[in-house]
């Protein structure tokens, strides 16, 4: 085992939230920490030095994207997957588990795992905890997560309980088939993932039992799945104090800035999510005034930037005039300067929100975010 | 007057080429130059410090498509199309001419100008030589091109004829539509645009009659229309000993790489072409063994770059294993990289043929590239 395989350090903290750092041999990970996504073996739109201009410490990859296109075993032969993308800082790749569920149809759950149909060629594909600890593994991911089933959202106690209780068997067999890979588990970690819907008592039983196998960090699954912000902050607010407190904490696919503001206050240390990327390349862009979209025509003559207070190139050398023009005539700019600048934003965020726990002022930080966000955009020019 | 508005050098002559510098108030333009395309006020898929980083000296801008959006007026209103587009060099712009003809249905031309439907909005709109020099002036154009008709290829020798003596006449009051704009003309250029389609008789008149008006460059028009190499290298052998030798001549929408390398052999200085970039966002990469394409499986595992002689990031930080991934996955990094190795390959080549000029070697320069150019691709991967 290398000595900087996993090292998670709590720097500060300020009521349930903290600040640190994870070491780990790729490089250190900032704790609030936000991934973006690079689902594809790319953050969409994005050089990889630009993403890491931007603040960022890790990236996130999805399993079941690059299994089907290019393989796991085409980017072994590469080299793994950072030399592959040139990142090559941590990345934390999903188990693929999510994207089954929610992207392909005709699929079949078994207790052996899931059988699905590649939409790229319609082959059959059977995905298993273990086979998905082999891709993570191919891949060569810095932080590895266990293979689970991502509870429906509603979904009957039975239903939650039953499906909680097969993720926490995929668990255990995850563990196991992450172990095998030694040369790989030597310098890697694996996160397991909490289930158990809305429901505190599964919730807690998900908890215990992911303890009970022993992982590097704890991942909040099963959330961000349409069950609403104030339901999720419930779920966390008797989910966290539960949670082991020495290791990271993440809460997978979170979310609006809003979203993310109130998870760190609730003790979440890390998250990802497609919305800077995605939204950049459909026209909205983040501003401490609330999200506003770019293709509205009051943007059109402004000569102002973006956000004022940013240093991303789209707001240092362009005008929303510009940007706007850009994205109305469907230039792939504007994909690219938005996508940036919405990295940049979630970056400065984090940043905002470590000074904060660092300085013991995230009460009142994040209620004057939350002023500034729900004020919206500066007055259009006339 | 500004003491830099437009001057021409030649620095060295090798056969009828020549190497240069253009001097102008925003800065200078090594010739024979490469223009990159920024249709829409972008270079597709490019941040404009990396073009001038691939060693762009100037970009061309398209009248047509500024004009209908975001418009001239509003470009004005911006401060001009530098600022707009974040590049303070010089940019030459079309004079509308030209697409017009080629992407609008339903125009009606008269002595007057061309009538034509907008593709965005379906509204009539009147362009006349009067107006594109007023479009180019609010775009703050750096040089300035007539307004003409290119000829359709082929033509009849009375079609030709006819074409040609209105592009003379809308020569004339383009000279005088520029000149009017006194202050944007003290420190601009306005190029006159050769016309007569293959009819050496014709494209002698129009050279007479444009020296006649008097010009500050030459362009060589109604060529890269579909007639292929031989016969616009025969309508260049003819048409270019009657040119002025002591300003610029351009041969407009030209060309692929060994179409600019015997261009340069018959004394042309300029170039623009949407190949490089319009390439790029297809799959398709330059390099000094011929153009390849990179959705090719021969592609698919092979971790050499696209061109080992490139400094471009596409060949410093990447396999043509994860090029032909991201071009298999329509991921728009895939058209950056592309854009940015195809733009440094073109500037590679003018750098190259300027040396060669420059060194009286230009004979065996050509015949080296137009060797290895046919020669073809490194071996594949096996
Ligand atoms: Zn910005
Ligand atoms: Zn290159």
């Amino acid at each position: 085992m290398t000595s900087n395989r996993f090292k998670f350090t709590i720097e500060a903290t300020d009521g349930e939230a903290r600040t640190g750092v994870i070491q780990m041999h790729r490089g250190e990970i900032r704790t609030p920490a936000f991934m973006p996504v690079g689902t594809a073996g790319t953050v969409k739109a994005m050089m990889p030095e630009n993403v890491r201009s931007t603040g960022a410490d890790i990236l996130l990859g999805n399993t079941y994207h690059l299994m089907l296109r290019p393989t796991a075993e085409r980017v072994a032969k590469m080299g793994g997957l950072h030399k592959f993308m040139n990142w090559e800082r941590p990345i934390l790749t999903d188990s693929g588990g999510f994207q089954v569920m929610s992207l392909t149809d005709l699929r079949k759950m078994t207790e052996e795992g899931v059988t699905f149909k590649s939409h790229l060629d319609g082959s059959r594909i059977l995905l298993t905890p273990e086979r998905s600890m082999e891709i993570q593994r191919l891949l060569d991911s810095d932080i590895v997560m266990a293979f689970d089933e991502c509870t429906p959202f509603p979904a009957e106690y039975d239903v939650a309980k039953e499906s909680m209780e097969l993720s926490m068997r995929w668990a255990k067999r995850s563990r196991e088939g992450f172990n095998i890979g030694e040369q790989h588990a030597d310098k890697s970690a694996l996160f397991g993932i909490v289930q158990g819907s809305t429901y505190k008592e599964l919730r807690f039983k998900s908890i215990d039992a992911l303890a009970e196998i022993g992982f590097d960090g704890y991942a909040v699954g099963g959330l961000a799945v349409g069950e609403g912000q104030k339901a999720m902050f419930e779920v966390l607010d008797f989910t966290m104090p539960r949670m082991i407190k020495t290791t990271p904490r993440y809460l997978m696919g979170v979310g609006k800035p809003d979203d993310i503001v109130g998870a760190v206050e609730r003790g979440i240390d890390m998250f990802d999510c497609v919305m800077p990327t995605r939204s950049g390349r459909t026209g909205q862009a983040f501003t401490w005034g609330g999200a506003i979209n770019m293709k509205n025509a009051r943007h059109k003559e402004d000569e102002r930037p973006i956000e004022s207070a940013c240093i991303c190139p789209a707001c240092k050398q362009y005008s929303r005039a510009y940007i706007h023009h850009l994205i109305r005539s469907g230039e792939i700019l504007g994909a690219m300067l938005l996508t940036w600048h919405n990295l940049q934003f979630y970056q400065d965020l984090m940043q905002n929100l470590r000074n904060a726990i660092a300085h013991q002022n995230l009460s009142k930080y994040a209620a004057d975010f939350r002023f500034n966000y729900n004020a919206g955009d500066i007055p259009a020019i006339l």
